[in-house]
């Protein structure tokens, strides 16, 4: 290994993010480089459910008026400053899919010449573009992909609307939002971003960019526990659309009236759907209250630096096992290293997996790790680095790799 | 006050279901007629959320191949047998509103020759209408109400889909799940039943009625916890109909293929969309464990029992207040007693409260009493009509008249 430990451990004492660790509940005894599926818990989580879960036991019903019911607009306020969006401009609720389908409709229901065609991403975490068909096939619209790595220009004629990942989950390329946000506006097109694999992960800078709309998730690198709920971004220029489709009465003006027929709120709020979990809105406020306290500076130069690290623990190593290191350069990559081997990818995982080293895999061939700047340290990376020299060199990966194939995001 | 308090007691020593209170926390000096609305929690979803949040901390990313991730098949088994439904027929997944979507979607796909109607109910909750007519906005159906009060028959020509409630949220009035299915299929439409007001209330008989389809929530008589789940019927012969239009990776036929195109599962996973809180599916589960021992038959008759002392406790001083009972004979009724007073039921409804009796309050002038035969009493259910019959007659609703008024469903 090139790297002195000596040197990794001043980088720890030098880590202006180092206090964040000991608001996490870790495990013992496990590296975890699967931040980008699914976040560590923090500490604070814990206290919150059970603080809700007494509120549910002796508020009963009246809960809802104690700061249930507007968890939606609270918790996406509080995630706004990560998302670099305004107050009023994001709101938690549903999942990724869900979003995704409500702001389709929502923007084709406001142009006034729809040109018929949605177009989504190949090679994107493929949800994105089961929605868009599942969108486009029941509102008569024509779906195309973008062939993974074509050039967006080429295939933005009679395009409507574009569903993009800023960081794609498997090579952890970073798109350049506000280039191909203008470029997309220059065409009349619209452009949804998905930030999965961005926030938390990196500073987003939505308004900056000028998008006007984005989803994203909460349970990666936000920390929000598991299928903790996903958030929704609508730049407030463009808040008066109208309707979205999936309209529910916590979406309407006057919910608590009760009228009979839908008019959608004037604000972000339309975006909400029915009655959502009051435990896990709880649990993901509490890390968002530690979100608040983040210098997302510090997290891009932390995150940067640990990927890098592990890259040069590995790199005279690598090429001889005949792995190929795909990982983007610094300012094109999000928080992960990417590495693939299609003979023994998976073996190498399993065995990592075996010494808790947590990594994942996908097929074919790709080896996944997410670097977390804030419950992980250099040393954390540094020694995760040691073990996978040492499942190589070891050949321990060659007992492993009959293992039955199986994984979630 | 007419009855006697040791015939009263009498009825809780004879009840089989009596067993079932100690199960549940309930706050002191709190007799709770509002799980109608938000069911109390059962003692067991406490410890089954805190052995979650140990499993996120310890277990991280491999929790979701722990149980997390077959959740809503598991828990829609553990469902069916209270709905009267099989296995394999139901799927706890998202809220009510985005489940209508998707069966709206679903059926309207399969007919060849669609009418182009939609038509939902007047004086229903109104999320159900809200999505009817954002499905028919977007889907370019026209969406109808049927009138409160009116025959059914005569609103039926031109009509795809009929969504109704079995029990209306107001009147607590229970339909006859058998007739209207067969009168709607006499007509070629079809039905989705909303069971927000039934499953857990009394015995509902899906496979026995011929219903095709239904939804339904968990948090209410199903003691799920605040926003827990929702859950979604398909009968067994109409689960292979193709797409429903939120087609989201959970209900891929094959998830972790991570295939670029949606192909819907083949089973009633299909109607999944994305990533579900482990978290809230564990709390439902707890309760959901509770309720495989409950005697359905028995819950019924100790429901309608219970509504009918509280009524009896009550027959002889509404009148004289100006208050009138409009709850449904006995056959004709779920777990609920409603009382109209316009001039005064808001005012009633708070003294109430302040008394430490939940109830719940619906403009205009509608009091609503939900009766949980699992965790009250029926020296509980005297108790509270005391305490109604003590505001009456000391006024000291007058008091209260001026809160501010403002409630969650």
């Amino acid at each position: 290994m090139r790297v002195n430990l000596d040197r990794v451990r001043e980088l720890d004492l030098q880590d202006p993010l180092a206090i964040f660790k000991e608001r996490f509940a870790l495990p013992e005894g496990v590296l975890y480089l699967d931040g980008n599926s699914l976040g560590a818990q923090p500490l604070a989580a814990r206290d919150a459910v059970a603080e809700t879960l007494d509120q549910w036991r002796d508020e009963l019903i009246k809960g809802w008026n104690q700061g249930w019911f507007d968890a939606p607009e609270r918790l996406g306020n509080r995630l706004a400053p990560v998302l670099g969006a305004g107050e009023g401009e994001v709101i938690v609720t549903d999942n990724i899919t869900l979003n995704i389908f409500k702001l389709l409709g929502y923007i084709i229901g406001q142009r006034d010449e729809g040109r018929g065609v949605v177009l989504s991403e190949g090679g994107n975490f493929p949800t994105d573009g089961y929605i868009a068909q599942g969108f486009s096939r029941f509102g008569g619209h024509e779906h195309r992909f973008l062939p993974e790595g074509a050039p967006l220009e080429a295939h933005l004629d009679g395009v409507d609307v574009v569903v993009l990942s800023q960081v794609n989950y498997r090579t952890g390329a970073l798109r350049d939002m506000a280039a191909v946000t203008r470029q997309v506006h220059a065409h009349g097109a619209e452009i949804i971003w998905d930030l999965a694999h961005s926030a938390g992960a990196l500073p987003v800078d939505l308004n900056g960019c000028g998008a006007r709309y984005a989803v994203g998730c909460t349970y990666k690198y936000l920390n929000g526990g598991p299928g903790a709920p996903a958030f929704l971004y609508v730049q407030r220029d463009h808040q008066d659309g109208g309707w979205q489709p999936l309209s529910g009465w916590h979406g309407h003006a006057a919910p608590f009236d009760f009228e009979a027929n839908y008019a959608p709120a004037g604000d972000i709020t339309r975006f909400r759907t029915g009655t959502h979990s009051a435990l896990t809105y709880r649990a993901l406020e509490a890390s968002l209250d530690m979100w608040q306290d983040v210098d997302l500076q510090a997290l891009r130069t932390k995150s940067l630096a640990m990927s890098e690290l592990f890259r040069d623990c590995l790199a005279d190593l690598l090429e001889s096992y005949g792995i190929t290191d795909i990982t983007p350069a610094a300012g094109e990559r999000g928080s992960q290293v990417s590495l693939v081997d299609t003979e023994n990818g998976f073996a190498i995982v399993q065995a990592l997996i075996a010494r808790g080293v947590i990594g994942d895999y996908r097929e074919p061939g790709l080896m996944r790790f997410g670097f977390t700047p804030l419950y992980l340290s250099f040393e954390d990376v540094w020694q995760a680095a040691g073990h996978f020299r040492e499942v190589l060199e070891t050949g321990e990966y060659r007992e492993s790799r009959f293992n039955v194939r199986g994984a979630v995001t």
